[in-house]
């Protein structure tokens, strides 16, 4: 399919470009002796997770247990859920997943280890389970390094689970808190008689930080394959590192300076990430994606007044790649400017 | 299926308030001899669309002609796609579903005009064209009464187009711009010889202000049906007239000031509307959805330190409904308290 035959808006994958970013994470992990375990959510494509796999990741991240069926019913092996699994329903998907691949889980509190446990009690072999620490994210996780101790003494007492070792998605920038804060668990840990198999890390904007902090032995990372404009804005990645954009089209010009494309928040999303507007348009650079609603995009052209006419086709880089790909059924993928696959976006929509 | 059987997050829709909230949109309507035409992207489900219709609409509002595909397939007659449709692809399906039902289409310039007459010119009945307006709303629409004209002409100089009226999705707090626009526009016309069948104004703010602008024929509105925390805040509906929650659990609390529950950005959507925050949480005034990311939602428990432990389940009324019922594959109907319909969101990440 030529791409002029793709109607929009729609979402467009360069796979050489995502092969390529594979490939450069993969190298910088292999280099530092770091395991890479890519988050899926940035694609959520059976077909990439197996690329990522191929070139060398230990395995795959997931957050929900929807993800982790459908990248285990495509062939992935070896899955981290990095959630906190509640409830009778849950458990039971996460006890069917457990006798078929190789699956481990983060928890940061008693109630869901009781619940894990009660799950697992009679396993053939135990669940291996992660702490998951807040290293300084303010999200879940325990507080201090001296809480890793108690859960990690729960865990070893409760039928069905296993200690795994430590887990934390941290702030950006907290590489060193990161550092400090495993460093002392895994001593405190130590002394108790707890060994850490691994300690996991994650985050893109951090990702060729992570050899700073070499208490890490695992690092989780999702945008990296397609990049976004966070990353740009940040320096983590170039514009032709931008593997996903959104294809769309000039739909009306009501003033010279302003231009409605037929993307909106319905498929860029209105994450901001800190930043000014709604994504980078390729090939003009003076021209800005500065509002959204559900189904139009607004283009402030003021500052090259004219320069769009309906009809006219752009490619935005979002500004957030994970949320996009969660909007559509399908992404084209590309190679050499030619759609080679309509992929459905198999782990879309997981929210349970 | 009792509500704690449902996994969540999920999203809950109080059918009862729902159908109160159409009627009472409709008595509104009806009282003023405005025909209401409801816009069916915040539900999404064409058993609300057929409710819509059953109280009284004219017909229906869709913005993407997959949603008017998926309403028409399930028995919707009448449909107004507020949209300039381009594109050899879209242009088909238009022809197809315009034999279909009654569709109407909205244009803006006119190489959409040129488009649609050029896929019409052989059709058996012609194709109705409403010429959309900007009234201050800042997005599609040309720009002043002066340019109805001209446009109104190009439809009845085409092969298979009908005139058939104004359309304007105005700005909140437009009505008066609206019906000075409007006004003028019509005047213009009826000179020119051209009379508007209709003239279609919109938008959930200003609903109840439509009958001040007498020029307004018709009124699309969606948001009402649902309600969400944006008309909340200016005083446009009560909580109890929120029909739309997003059902959550507590998956950890970190701090007795923090909790964290399962439903983040890929259900909440991270649309603010201007408001801090993510939503109100429901029997819980001190507690408030302080942060999202995808997977997961902060709750600011510092005004009521420990109020949240892990397992709880809250409901949290969003800040932007349509937007939500477009992350979901699904929706609970409940019906005092109970779960008569797990329904599918048909028309759901219809982009295209």
């Amino acid at each position: 399919m030529l791409l002029d035959k793709i109607e929009t808006p729609a979402v467009l994958i360069d796979i050489e470009v995502a092969e390529r970013n594979i490939q450069a994470c993969q190298d910088y992990c292999d280099e530092h002796k770091i395991a890479l375990r890519p988050h899926i959510k940035t694609h959520k494509l059976p077909r990439l997770a197996q690329a990522q796999i191929d070139a060398g990741a230990t395995g795959i991240t997931c957050q929900k247990i929807g993800e982790a069926e459908v990248m285990a019913a495509a062939g992935i092996k070896d899955i981290l859920l990095t959630y906190n699994i509640l409830g009778p329903a849950k458990l039971a998907r996460l006890r069917r997943l457990h006798d078929e691949i190789k699956l481990s889980v983060t928890a940061d509190n008693l109630a869901v280890l009781e619940g894990l446990s009660e799950a697992f009690a009679d396993a053939d072999w135990p669940l291996a389970v992660l702490i998951e620490c807040d290293t300084g994210g303010n999200r879940c996780g325990v507080q201090s390094p001296q809480n890793t101790v108690e859960l990690a003494e729960q865990i070893s007492q409760s039928m069905g689970l296993r200690f795994a070792g430590l887990m934390t998605y941290p702030k950006a920038g907290g590489t060193a808190d990161v550092q400090a804060f495993m460093t002392e668990a895994k001593g405190l840990l130590a002394e108790a008689g707890y060994d850490c198999a691994t300690i996991s890390s994650g985050g893109s904007p951090d990702l060729h930080q992570a050899h700073l902090a070499p208490v890490i032995k695992e690092y989780r990372v999702g945008t990296y394959i397609y990049n976004d404009r966070s990353l740009l804005v940040r320096g983590a990645c170039g514009l032709d590192d931008c593997a996903l954009h959104v294809l769309a089209t000039v739909i009306s010009t009501p003033t010279p300076e302003r231009a409605i494309i037929d993307a909106g928040s319905k498929i860029l999303t209105t994450d901001l990430f800190g930043l000014g507007g709604h994504g980078v348009i390729i090939g003009h650079p003076l021209l800005a994606v500065s509002a959204l609603s559900e189904e139009h995009g607004n283009i402030d052209c003021s500052r090259a007044p004219g320069s769009l006419a309906v009809g006219d086709r752009i490619r935005v880089v979002p500004n957030h790649a994970c949320v996009v790909s969660n909007m559509v059924d399908q992404v084209y993928l590309m190679d050499d400017g030619k759609v080679f696959s309509v992929e459905a976006v198999a782990a879309r929509g997981m929210v349970v």
